[in-house]
């Protein structure tokens, strides 16, 4: 039996998937449709891709705590300022979201994909342990949105998948994408020409398929080699498994 | 403008996702409440995990197409005859779904999980292509549910993700587990005992998780030297990445 009032509430990383609203699972819905207070990340004085995936799905007096973050691609994330800041920023945002769940609210935090594939929810989750209750809500994965864009299968019977982001060294790269079957690349963004060399070097590059905006209005699927200089930051990089099948 | 009556129907792969009713996506969900035909694949004389999912979700006069496999475990895959078998049952489950479709009928595929990730839809999707429209709803997989349920994030940063099917040859599983960050391994059945030895030569013994049935009611996480002779069919082994955060 609890008090009315000072029952604490729940934190809940709700993964709304790769963008198209029915796309989010039926969990996910009602969490969103019913939440009193709404958190989410966002680039300073942007809506927040976030928070655009829910637009129109709030309640209307739903208190809405946009997390800006201080710095995104302005210093290089092997600057230490880059790690001190975020740590920071994360340490703020857990204090507030946890006084209002000890206040007795719920809060969701809206994640794209999945929360606890390469999300931001994560530097959240790791921070609120043992002081307020968590629940996650996976997601489907602006990956597989990405293989179903393609409409080809990612995988067939014993094939391997290797997940990367284009954020490593160009010979890690090439090493791994020359061994794997199937491939998807995330965080491609300003790596681009990088994990290119990556692919013509193992030898991959033809089979390479660029996915933008899997699952939304302006999604677009094209052949690597008709991509130009630039892609845009929600674009994600797919070879297709080809293993045994009857 | 078409002929009312004469207007073929769409053929949908839908992913339930991992299992749990309400993990699947607000499109699948309204897909499969508002289905006439529904098809689904189940071993011989089962129910078939696929239609469990959706139990309770039917149009109470849909007509259900249950599709049975001639041989799953009976015979190993290697056999010649597995191939030709599953190939012959493919293609006839093919002919009358398609036969469904060219009345003017839509027909719901059931797929556990996101159907083009190793997934048996594939099967009729590739030999359907060219014959009917075919939409495919990408799911929640079996391994975010599994990752989920660990309570803690499977990828950071940088992390390497390896997706590894048991059934593969231990001195290969062993590399491949050696040189990842994030590890997740599908289809592990009987090949358990080679997958550990796989883990143990690999130094990762002590990192991985087993999840039996993520997601579900039954749902089970337990440490790898934990789990016993036997898992069930739907077990999933993860080890966490642990790169790069702020």
């Amino acid at each position: 039996m609890t008090t009315l009032g000072t029952r604490p509430g729940t934190i809940f990383g709700v993964g709304l998937g790769p963008g198209s609203q029915d796309l989010m699972s039926v969990r996910a819905d009602r969490l969103i449709r019913g939440a009193t207070h709404i958190a989410y990340f966002r680039k300073k004085g942007r809506t927040g891709h976030a928070r655009t995936i829910v637009e129109g799905m709030l309640a209307a007096d739903a208190v809405e705590l946009p997390m800006e973050y201080p710095v995104t691609t302005e210093i290089p994330f092997d600057d230490p300022r880059y790690n001190a800041w975020l740590a920071a920023f994360y340490e703020r945002q857990v204090a507030e979201i946890a006084e209002i769940a000890g206040a007795g609210h719920d809060v969701a935090v809206l994640c794209e994909g999945d929360p606890f594939f390469y999300g931001s929810f994560m530097h959240l989750y790791t921070r609120l342990q043992g002081r307020v209750a968590v629940e996650v809500v996976p997601g489907i994965t602006g990956m597989s949105a990405a293989w179903t864009a393609t409409g080809q299968p990612i995988t067939w019977g014993d094939d391997v998948l290797t997940v990367l982001t284009a954020t490593q060294p160009e010979d890690r790269l090439a090493e791994r994408i020359a061994r794997t079957d199937a491939l998807v690349v995330m965080k491609i963004g300003r790596h681009l020409d990088k994990l290119r060399r990556a692919l013509a070097s193992a030898g991959r590059e033809g089979d390479a398929w660029l996915i933008e905006y899997a699952s939304m209005a302006q999604q677009r699927v094209v052949p690597l080699a008709e991509v130009g200089e630039r892609v845009p930051y929600f674009s994600i990089l797919v070879i297709h498994g080809n293993g045994r099948r009857p």
